[in-house]
């Protein structure tokens, strides 16, 4: 609990409107996007600016106060709930785009943007900023960095760390830094920028970022490959890559999935298949047009009973949009929907797809499955009841199993979603307890009071995804 | 200096034919390739295998005993240079490609492994791997990533940090940990991949990584403009930018360096011109007509006195076979060879090349400019004789007043070559001291004996670059 004089000097910080203290707001700001974790702030203050950030900071860092910076709250990993109550730090002043340098390629924001109102701005002057987490309708580009946000173009572009520049950054001794900047090349010390690139938290503050652009790519087509075995899809993944082209967005959706999905979205979506791969490769129209009838050509030696280009901008679109809907689409049919990102290499996506089948039939759950698959970034996602114990148990065991199996083919716990708290109990199956051990380390040297998003990252013991009270 | 019982350890370890204590191995190893720094190890290792990496270090770690790993030494900034005595480790038996995987586009080597081996092993495959530092004839994979190198294709393709998917990293406590893998995507806790890339050996040692791979582009082209004017160049480079177009590579050399390659190399450069700019293209081959098409519109609009395209590829290989040769050109000239690497935001290249030109003049000091004009990453060359103290004083001078317009304009200290102990004193201009200060603390936290490179990186006074002696 704060005191009384915690929240007096916390107002004199920020004015007293940008701290909130009401029962409801509190309630609101005890969960986030992440199902089966809550737990209430004793307070949410939004700063106006970076001084404010690390006049806070500083008064948290005195008082042991656990402090979450928390964008739109769209992560999966429960990253922002406030496990350890303390203040929820919100970026709603500190929401706009300080400069786009058109000679250097950069824009410079502050960390409250929307992530697609800072796209649409980019590519309104012919550029282009690549990470699309399928949250980027009301996620903010600050919560992106903190979470290393992936997306649907991360095959051929990446994801958020690799258009991070430079970053201010407010330390948890209040210190201001600056890291980075308008440069292609910069190795002056550690790369302090890609250290908090994907930190979740954990390490300080956020409150200004130069982000890299491109040119915008001439244009783009978008394909539906149809399949009646999910093997032949994932087969088709590989042999893409193998033929040597990278296409912008190579999507899985499993039969599942495509009904619900189609269910939601309306669009004519094929629902008698057992798996699509959704395409998309983006360039100069001669290349994306060879691509394409490559890509065509060998998804039909793959099997595909059918491949379908979209003929219109609009038809494409609706294609892209429905896939980033997959989740809100299943959230539809069952109270809870668990969803994961057990990430494998690209040659294993059919290994790992046929394991999570067997895995959900033996424990009886139902899991359907999408996600990135020429990243071997796969978004199982588990229909159920958090109120049914039982159920939710066996939940737990499939998850894990899948964790295990992912590991055991090469891949991690997580690809894009985070660790937060919700698989901080798995993270030694990565990284080995040599690897957490490090990690805590450089936590420690930076955050010896562990204000900075407590109970993120690091397992305090082996416990279960299961419901936080505190 | 090692006591006898500790040099018995190591030959138990490593076998007595790989622990080197001679009086002549110990001069050959007190320099690398920067001038002006020199000191003896006591001893230099050679390990065959991780394991034995483990227990050096846990060896190293008891006794306080400075480790310091090299590759050929080619680094720039003194980064292998054993300051403070101890072992110099060396990886010649760590040199071969594990495994390449063609269908994940990785390639898993040990760290010996010359440079430009592994490019052309990967390119026998249709692969390719860019980063392409100048010293890749000799440089090896290892110093590479423990300096995160740049080179001539960064502009375009990035630099060796953005082709580092995992490592395998012995710890100063000697644990053995793996980071990444064969994963586009991996947010399994802090970015341990991307803070060792970089760190420059001062925080474990690099015994293993897996490299990120991409279609090797299907054709290249080579252009030389030339240019009576430093500005009218530096202006064609915005522009092309500016207009959208990102070339492979976008060299600048100005004339008193093309004089000293022309003389070196014997390849028709021309030498009556003020600055040339030597760019590639690569990709399909539609998409490089267009680009070299529009890129030699850029340049005559901006005042180009001519423009010329290779004609063969044999033609195209020796323009940039003559650039990669330019500092071992300039070095012919002078006893002493001081090469900078001091970077800006690109928009600022032409001031940054009138800045150089009058700090030059002003102190009388003869520097010649080359490099990355892409990247805004130039290499501005003192041809100087260290026997001469007065001058090497100005020489001093001038590079500090350098460094300080870099940071000026918006730049960086060293974009592509290190901290080592050459920039040490400077690192504060960039990173302000609270960020020394952060940097100071993960390290400890890693590494608290401080046996890991010490002297590099952080500076221990306001020491400026001279002749360390033991």
């Amino acid at each position: 609990m704060l005191t009384e004089n915690i929240i007096k000097t916390l107002q004199k910080i920020v004015g007293s409107e940008n701290v909130d203290c009401k029962k409801s707001s509190l309630l609101v700001y005890s969960y986030d996007a992440t199902p089966q974790f809550q737990s209430p702030p004793d307070a949410i203050v939004s700063p106006r600016n970076t001084k404010e950030v690390s006049e806070i900071i500083i008064l948290c860092n005195k008082h042991h106060i656990p402090i979450v910076p928390r964008g739109s709250g769209t992560n999966l990993s429960a990253g922002t709930t406030p496990l350890e109550g303390g203040i929820v730090l919100l970026f709603k002043h500190m929401d706009q785009i300080l400069e786009i340098d058109e000679e250097n390629l950069t824009i410079t924001t502050q960390p409250g943007i929307i992530t697609k109102d800072l796209i649409e701005f980019v590519e309104s002057k012919g550029l282009f900023y690549p990470p699309d987490p399928s949250s980027m309708k009301i996620s903010q580009i600050g919560g992106n960095i903190n979470e290393n946000s992936g997306g649907l173009r991360g095959l051929k572009y990446g994801v958020t760390r690799d258009y991070v520049l430079g970053l201010e950054i407010v330390l948890p001794n209040g210190d201001i830094i600056r890291t980075g900047g308008k440069l292609a090349k910069d190795v002056a010390g550690y790369d302090l920028t890609r250290l908090f690139v994907g930190s979740e938290g954990t390490l300080g503050i956020i409150t200004e970022a130069t982000l890299k652009l491109i040119p915008k790519p001439e244009t783009k087509k978008t394909m539906l490959a149809l399949y009646q075995d999910l093997d032949a899809a994932a087969r088709s993944v590989s042999a893409i890559i193998a033929n040597r082209i990278i296409p912008a967005t190579l999507e899985f959706l499993d039969q599942p999935t495509l009904q619900v999905v189609e269910d939601f979205a309306q669009i004519g979506l094929p629902t008698e298949v057992k798996a699509v791969l959704l395409i998309e490769q983006d360039g100069s129209p001669a290349i994306v047009e060879k691509d394409m009838n490559k890509i065509a050509d060998i998804c039909r030696e793959n099997n595909a009973v059918e491949v379908s280009i979209a003929k219109t901008y609009e038809e494409a679109e609706a294609l892209t949009t429905a896939r980033r809907a997959a989740l809100s689409a299943l959230a539809r049919l069952k109270p809870t929907t668990i969803l994961e990102d057990a990430t494998v290499p690209r040659s294993e996506i059919a290994n790992m797809v046929k394991a999570i089948e067997e895995i959900a039939q033996k424990h009886h759950v139902k899991i359907c499955t999408f996600g990135h698959a020429g990243d071997g970034n796969l978004h199982p996602t588990c229909l159920t009841d958090i109120r049914n114990e039982e159920e939710i148990e066996r939940v737990e065991k499939a998850f894990e199993e899948i964790f295990h199996k992912a590991i055991e083919l090469g891949g991690t716990i997580t690809g894009e979603h985070g660790v937060g708290a919700m698989k901080s109990a798995y993270l030694h199956l990565k990284v080995g307890s040599a690897g957490v051990e490090a990690m805590k380390q450089i936590k420690h040297s930076l955050d010896p009071n562990n204000i900075m998003n407590p109970g993120k990252i690091f397992a305090k013991s082996e416990r279960k995804r299961v419901v936080v009270a505190r």
